[in-house]
């Protein structure tokens, strides 16, 4: 059998990362020993904080080392199966990055069920991105009914779901996005009271007339520049939940200008601000609670989500990239099989 | 009678405050009306939030305006009363600010029982700087024992009291003061297990040699190059508490450089740092259990304090200040009546 993977090739320079990073290679998967599953990649999903771990350092968990097949969450089906919880045929969640098969142990492995949703939301609005989502929203964020909260990158996995969320707990729910078709898709399809488009010249007034009474919760996805538009809008005690900098990529050097690291203090401390930072993994207590929810909404109507499914592993990096300039529309994600 | 106040006489230049903001006059207190009591101030706390109330726009709380009492916290005793709860040669705890009587109503004014502790404490380790150590470091920092809490201006009114606890929590604390002489009342009488001094030109290299296991709490009060600092060495799941930025003016411009508010951004999210701004007003849930324990480590010597008296209101301008150059070396107060 031959399969393909896509490892990195090279660290970003100082543009960024580029598809000369990228390098797709065949290979040959190993038959599934004792305790191991042998995997068909149908599904992978193309994540920001794939970016920091193609770098040195990587971020809170180690990088890719060169040669290495890029990481990122999968859904695949059992081709052979050494592992008596798995049968061939079953569809799992796995993490085996990008690449066409995979030969991992079984145990660990989370069956999904075919019936309950489409497979592919396992990577977004049933997965990690959801849980992020609803999981920050709920610890971090705290929204209140009538109090305003405002989520970046509100049509994306993560921010799709943080809005819905802060919408069916009562709060005025306010979005950002990148273009009309996707502000018009928060108000029209989530339900958001109103959407700002972050690449229209006026943002930060635009943003103001639609937060008469300030923000009380900030759910940050972004960084840079969005997230220093927010700061005068902010209330006092406003909750800052922070899970992404998909605009700003922090292995190349920050801007120059005024130290800004200055003012943020001193608003921190006059507003009483509470940021928390905060990954998936600061989350996995709430995984009962959001499975629950999240499958109940989704069949209610209450909560809707878009995926951007691109063809093909080798449409990856490309896309992957685009991710940073906002091409995709919903949670962006690589069928792999079935091309 | 004839009494006197010190007055905002202009807000502040390009250079920040300076004594030819102040203005000091003679006035004629007025004899208390129903309800009203007379007061003669004994002590005047000086406080870093002041600095804030001289300028337009003030902080989380109004400006003084031009040719108004500066504002502060005082000890005063009763000189004449129309309120029946109070009677003359009370002890009371008012905020009427940088002047020698003042004519307030008697309700709202909190007595002081001078056989608790000396009635200057009130200002300092038993009153809103004792408080916001206590409560901002209970409530936010919630040290547990073994872990590394630093906390930065730990000799002045809120940092020893704010070190002191953490380390009745059992925490390993290390303090940052300015120069030598309160380094070692840091670890000699507060029993804090290190001590570095900000003025040193290898400060950031002294700090990390004494936080090998890094930071799991700042409580921060300075902001500035010393939160700067901290930042590379705070652990995973770090909680920042900021109650004060004494070290920056934040009405004067930034400084240029890298806008370092993208790298704060950015280490917040890896970090899975919690950052809470508060002030004294946050914290008045906590009182009752405030005084109880804070009169109790007092009496049995577990925490200590430290008071730096000036004398005479005229003082007030420079002391106040001296503040900003870390001339002070304990509580700030000035003694207004018996000088």
């Amino acid at each position: 059998m031959q399969g393909q993977r896509i490892v990195l090739a090279s660290r970003p320079g100082p543009s960024g990362p580029g598809v000369e990073n990228f390098h797709l290679e065949a290979f040959s998967p190993s038959p599934a020993k004792e305790g191991e599953v042998l995997l068909e990649t149908l599904f992978l999903s193309l994540d920001p904080y794939m970016r920091a771990r193609m770098y040195d350092g990587g971020n809170y968990k180690a990088s890719v080392g060169i040669g290495e097949v890029m990481i990122g969450g999968t859904v695949s089906r059992v081709l052979e199966s050494r592992e008596a919880s798995l049968a061939v045929g079953d569809i799992v969640e796995s993490r085996h990055g990008w690449q066409t098969h995979a030969t991992v142990p079984g145990s660990g492995l989370r069956k999904i069920d075919p019936d309950l949703a489409p497979i592919s939301t396992a990577l977004g609005v049933l997965g990690m991105p959801g849980q992020t989502g609803y999981g920050g929203m709920l610890r971090y964020g705290m929204p209140k009914p009538g109090e305003t909260v405002l989520v970046s990158a509100a049509s994306g996995g993560v921010g799709s779901v943080a809005a819905q969320v802060a919408r069916i707990k009562g709060a005025r729910v306010v979005g950002i996005a990148g273009g009309a078709a996707k502000c018009s898709w928060l108000t029209e399809e989530l339900g958001l009271v109103a959407a700002v488009d972050h690449r229209a010249e006026n943002f930060a007034e635009n943003l103001a007339a639609v937060c008469p009474d300030g923000i009380d919760v900030y759910f940050d996805n972004v960084g840079g520049e969005i997230f220093a538009d927010t700061i005068p809008l902010l209330n006092a005690g406003a909750r800052i939940p922070i899970c992404g900098t998909i605009s700003v990529d922090r292995h190349q050097p920050s801007p120059l200008g005024r130290d800004r690291m200055y003012d943020l203090h001193a608003t921190i401390l006059v507003k009483q601000l509470t940021l928390n930072g905060f990954i998936f993994d600061n989350l996995l207590d709430m995984t009962h609670a959001f499975r629950r929810d999240m499958v109940q909404w989704i069949a209610s109507g209450e909560v809707k989500y878009r995926e951007d499914v691109v063809s093909g592993l080798d449409a990856a990096p490309s896309a992957f990239l685009g991710l940073f300039r906002g091409e995709n529309f919903g949670k962006l994600i690589v069928r792999v099989a079935g091309v």
